[in-house]
């Protein structure tokens, strides 16, 4: 009797010892996860019992979306590459609401990637273009009179071209390839970084002249401007390599009048939608050239600063970083402006790990750059990772730019997952967006949300990261700005109650 | 001339201070890399003038490769398909070394996944094998008779099948299909990681009647440590789900006989090649079950683990996570065992971030797991990256494995880049490398080496590697196998310098 007593007693010891190490167990798991998600960015946001509501809507439209490619991966976009699903994503409900949202500011784009290839073919039927077909490419200009520069066959009105071709459609079609990325046989042609880099670059040579001629330059720009608003976004810090815009009668002009023209536009955009809070001009020419070539584009960007301070955001240099010089040859003449002119330089846009390109991640933090653009090769730096989070530095993710480029394949993989995750400093941005077809900054924060991030990434992330692209913007009266991203993500909150709850 | 003087020494000034600043720019680049390189794993171990030399030679072949790959990204294997190299890079010198080098344990790879496709084709020669072919499979019995068992179309003995099907060595590439992922036109059959992860089950279903007839298996396992041996590699932890062998005469034995088998193959092969140091069983049954199996396959595993205390390692649980029951729903069966049997737990190997089967990797860590096998998205974990680091909890990387099992298409975006740049505690290890026709452990360590680590990542890397793989496996007497690796290691390192250098 005694023995089957403490049979017993034992027994129940154990179980209520099992007992508790599982609850102790479960305890510590809880922790563990919400520890995990305290420290993701967003997560120190608090939502109003208004933005719970839209919160728990638009999770639930995403949940369907990962819980469906869960089950069926084969059907997963974010794994797939970005002009298999762009046109498919953007009925989705989700998407519709992440396009009506304020999404702040826009802070890493390049100035001539920015609108599609059905608006860079409107510019075709301007008057007075030539066009010059070559083997493999297209040359354009602007004249009065027939160009005599350099073709291998021969320059044509376009309208003439056009009209000959004996049929339209067709040549419009051909035509519009040229301004595009975007092809049906994407895995076949671009099997390789650089051949797509390739592609890319010569869309920019092609269209050098297409867009620096006066007229076309501030037509393309405010049009850009008043994309990026349809696309609630607010206000603009946009890249320009500053190309020598020509007129009619053959005169060019230097980057100081490139940038005057910026003035113009954004002056006159403002004055037709004063609820738009500009955009200011990162001057940032071709990375492959020498150190003087650097300290000359230094000198005429501190002049810039001078003459243009409303307008001017600070200094990058761009181009393929694996093909061009590293940061590291221009380190001498960068440092002696550092304290002069704000730095906001491409670095780690690579995945040549341990290589010179992949080492503008340090340079770019030794320069003390306000952000950097991509940073992609960040995540294998944990030192310089640190010291990213220790000075504030934002860095600008580009992730659908980084599919198209050919950095990451499957979306999930992107680091920017785990710089969120760790609560670093990001803005998302877009690039060159018109070059892939997608809108000015919606997709990407779209694919971010439903591709990159956690499932259980929520309504604090998209706002965070609006309104990390006003602090770490340069605009100078944040209050204001921030004041009135408040009231309309107020306004964006309440519709979406009205019109879906 | 006062002032003449005064502007000149304005401009000395000028010119000093601007010297000053670019050499502390310099310093602090310097400072921030060296700080990075002296985290990265394996950058704590001192070479000897010896290894250095060695080192050199290796990281000019590495070197080589990567800067040609840097120069040409088309033809730089480690971004493409594991299958579109595999037989390349076995003929380079960098893998001949790589080969030739200790690489000490093997801590990852399931029993029955180890041998290549020819392997498994000499067994289909044996006597007694009766053979079915179904419409997209294939069964396998070895009997004294005509098997009764289930087939749709009808049992033949092998023999008979394949010297009746009129064209042998037809027959014989038709079935070695069924014994390997291994396909040219891969990436248009293996369209999504659910496609390939059921090629790759069936492959373990289709084999199981064929393994586990008693002598095939004790065969099959001993031709594993044999080949790993020639692998250089001393020592093994291999997961088994201890499947039940069976007899001519129809005996059908439980999992404690399968443990006999295999403890009865060990000391053979211990006798037969003293010069290993042996290998243990991990216990890694099926997890796609109710959580009461669970509770009895511990109860087994405790029974293993008295009867089989020298070659009992530990349990885990099998199959594709994103698939079967997430590790939570077993948290209180685990728990209860967690004092008593080691645990090595699969967890993490996902793209499914803020899911029931990404949760997995914080189970592993509360159920104090040893080591956790893959923890592919740990990268997006920081606060269980972490923990993993304080518990000092080994993670049991298998990359050649995640690109088959399309985790990830560019071995460059693979996280343990960032495992190794952080000096987390890392082994390498191969999974299955028999299915994909990779040897046992060297092309895990080759790929990894030129691939997945930084340019300047080294011997160093590759010596912690090895170690690491003693010092986070069971193997009781660390001193005794550590001193054995230091002796081989020097012999590799002498043979280097006399047939190299």
């Amino acid at each position: 009797m005694c023995a089957l007593i403490v049979i017993f007693l034992v027994a129940v010891l154990v179980t209520v010892e099992s007992h508790d190490e599982y609850e102790s167990a479960l305890f510590q798991r809880t922790q563990l996860l919400e520890r995990g998600l305290n420290m993701m960015l967003g997560n120190d946001l608090e939502l109003s019992d208004a933005e719970e509501q839209v919160n728990e809507y638009i999770m639930e439209l995403k949940r369907d979306e990962v819980d469906f490619g869960f089950s069926h991966p084969q059907h997963f976009n974010y794994s797939k590459h970005f002009f298999d699903y762009k046109d498919e994503v953007q009925h989705t409900q989700l998407f519709k609401i992440i396009k009506q949202m304020p999404k702040g500011a826009l802070l890493h784009a390049h100035d001539t990637g920015m609108l599609s290839p059905e608006y860079v073919m409107t510019l075709t039927y301007l008057e007075n273009l030539y066009v010059c077909f070559e083997e493999e490419t297209v040359k354009f200009l602007f004249a009065r009179e027939l160009p005599t520069s350099d073709c291998s066959t021969q320059w044509q009105l376009m309208r003439d071209a056009r009209y000959s071709s004996g049929n339209v459609e067709k040549f419009d079609e051909n035509l519009k390839k040229y301004f595009t990325l975007v092809i049906d046989d994407h895995s076949d042609i671009y099997t390789d970084i650089n051949i797509v880099w390739k592609q890319f670059q010569d869309y920019f040579i092609r269209t050098t002249d297409l867009f620096t001629y006066e007229p076309v330059w501030e037509q393309y720009f405010y049009d850009t401007l008043k994309a990026l608003r349809e696309d609630n976004v607010m206000y603009l810090e946009i890249r320009s390599v500053l190309p020598g815009l020509y007129d009619l009668d053959g005169n060019v002009y230097d980057e100081m009048e490139t940038l005057a023209s910026y003035k113009r536009v954004i002056d006159r955009f403002s004055k037709d939608y004063p609820d738009f809070f500009g955009a200011k001009i990162i001057f940032a020419p071709l990375r492959s050239v020498q150190p003087e070539t650097v300290k000359e584009y230094l000198q005429k960007a501190k002049i810039m600063k001078r003459e243009y301070a409303g307008i001017f955001a600070g200094f990058d240099l761009v181009g393929q970083e694996d093909l061009g010089r590293p940061t590291k040859d221009f380190l001498k003449e960068l440092i002696t402006e550092a304290e002069d002119i704000d730095f906001f330089f491409h670095a780690g846009e690579t995945n040549w790990y341990g290589t010179s390109s992949d080492e503008n991640l340090v340079d770019a933090i030794v320069l003390n750059a306000r952000r950097i653009g991509h940073a992609f090769a960040l995540i294998k730096h944990p030192v310089l990772l640190e010291e990213v989070k220790k000075r504030n530095i934002a860095i600008e993710a580009n992730v659908i730019s980084n599919v198209v480029l050919k950095l990451v394949e499957d979306m999930r993989n992107h680091p920017l997952a785990s710089f969120i995750a760790q609560g670093l400093p990001v803005v998302l941005a877009s690039d060159d967006p018109g070059i892939w077809g997608a809108d000015p900054l919606s997709l990407d924060f779209f694919v971010t949300f439903v591709g990159v991030a956690s499932r259980h990434a929520d309504l604090r992330l998209l706002k965070k990261l609006a309104l990390n692209s006003l602090y770490y913007s340069t605009y100078s009266n944040k209050d204001k700005i921030v004041h009135e991203f408040d009231i309309r993500w107020a306004r964006f909150i309440h519709n979406i109650q009205t019109n879906h709850l």
